[in-house]
């Protein structure tokens, strides 16, 4: 199961119900950090989210709401004892940007912190999963993300292998690994032992970007596409000016690449209407998701879920 | 009257009810930033605190919790259309600090900041108040200020003036300015027909430091001294080997210098027999005030009062 937790949900400038842009992914095994603006660390804190599990961080760009959550996050894992080294990826010449950053005042960290510039097209596997990165359209380079997990090995036919006198033990494991193998004299192909794989789950962020064909694409069938929606509708002018989308984009994104779910982040305090016409919006696409700070959202399988857990202030 | 919000109140990192250190001071025209630590925008929102009047901002360090509120504070004025420029005192260097932390990313600021070194023993007067820094005792180079407010005339003695057939007009005024001259050759001495003069305020704000002698002096008869209170009573080695102070060694210094009243901030989050004592406190120093995030104070000539208005989260 992977858990989604938004952490920030405003764009450009905070609320006092809506902090910096920050969601932190939560698989199996890891935290991955999509954007860290600043208070994140604080977000953390009040979601219990272990800011110590954080292994990979993706900075969508270098606009400031989305970033300055990093060096105390960085400093106090580092406080805190880290040894382990963190990743951070982000577009180009993150790597000067964050050694200017990670070097203003006296900073403490005891811990590597390594950044990696990515471009258009670019994927990388990490084991558990991969993360597959696009350019979008804003006023600096800005990059989308599609974090998949690995599919996982189908259901074991274990009446099958004892019928044909296969007992539980190594063999079952060398064919959950899908290997092909020679037992007995008899050729064991894996695939006719096993059910259909279960897919592993597929999540786009996209920052800050215009609405742009190419999303289509990239976040087809996706279990969740979490696209931003600074603007209102009625002011689809200015979010085209200041290269942002509106819930209606988005959500015509959504349909479009046939995703479960959309959720909308990036919500400036000037997009007053998002919230009461929901209910419109839900005509238009049944699972769309109004992110909130420290909702969580949870993929089992095919399933998605969401608890409305934000705090009153 | 003098208004100060405490924005946050938390040591190093924050809780999940203590924000990054900052404090609003708003004197009859302004608003003086004192520290600006990560979420002091947000904080500003939540306490409806105008950061369009903040004038200057004074920080007291450059150590990760006192600083990185201020990229997104600055950027924020400026998309708001600020035009006045903003003045940044702070310790050595701190000019080439705030070039580097103002330059990550793509920053857009369309106004005048500048930033000032002060030193230890320096006073600057800026008509409503002077702001005076000396040079405390932490691991890093760090600053506290006094900032005094102008006495004011006092009050005219109208009776006296009338007596000797002197009517209202601009006589008045002069004598209010604290003028001395002649008038239909009477000398008119103003100390004569003014009442003792109101005493402006004296607000002492020390940051991070261990303890020291020469804060006595410094805060002397201050009507407020907010002070560092990192670690616990309990732990008196542990702040002097990090360059902090525990609550009872504030109070130590308050007692000594006589002031009226003394809030206790940057409470770190294993301080925690700080709330727990409160009332063994207040029987060595009865005005004391343990800051919360949001709290407000008043200083209205020598009456110091003060509402607990935090949120519960």
């Amino acid at each position: 199961m992977w858990t989604i937790t938004f952490l920030g949900t405003s764009g450009s400038v905070p609320t006092r119900n809506r902090g910096m842009p920050a969601i932190a992914l939560k698989t199996e095994k890891e935290i991955i950090l999509l954007d860290c603006g600043e208070g994140t660390q604080r977000q953390m804190i009040i979601s219990k989210t272990s800011y110590m599990k954080v292994k990979r961080i993706f900075i969508s760009h270098m606009h400031a709401d989305h970033f300055f959550g990093l060096p105390t996050l960085i400093q106090t894992m580092s406080l805190f004892g880290r040894e382990e080294k963190l990743e951070i990826y982000g577009p180009q010449k993150i790597e000067e940007e964050m050694d200017k950053l990670f070097s203003v005042g006296h900073p403490i960290i005891d811990f590597e912190v390594e950044s990696f510039s990515v471009s258009d097209g670019e994927k990388i596997s990490f084991g558990e999963y991969s993360m597959e990165f696009i350019e979008v359209d804003h006023s600096v380079p800005t990059l989308a993300v599609k974090i998949k997990g690995k599919d996982k090995p189908g259901r074991l036919k274990v009446e099958k292998l004892l019928d044909l006198g296969i007992k539980p033990g190594p063999i079952y494991a060398r064919i959950k690994r899908g290997e092909d193998f020679y037992y007995n004299g008899m050729l064991i192909r894996s695939r006719d032992f096993l059910g259909p794989p279960k897919k592993g789950p597929t999540i786009v962020y996209s920052g800050d970007t215009r609405p742009m064909e190419e999303m289509i694409d990239f976040s087809r069938k996706a279990h969740l596409l979490i696209h931003e929606a600074t603007f209102p509708d009625e002011e689809a002018d200015k979010a085209y000016e200041s290269y942002h989308t509106t819930p209606s984009q988005a959500i015509e994104i959504a349909k479009e690449a046939g995703v479960k779910a959309l959720a909308l982040t990036h919500i400036s305090p000037r997009n007053k209407s998002l919230e009461r016409r929901e209910e419109d919006y839900k005509k238009e696409f049944p699972s769309l998701i109004i992110a909130k700070d420290l909702m969580k959202l949870w993929i089992a399988g095919e399933e998605i879920s969401y608890e409305d857990i934000s705090h009153t202030r």
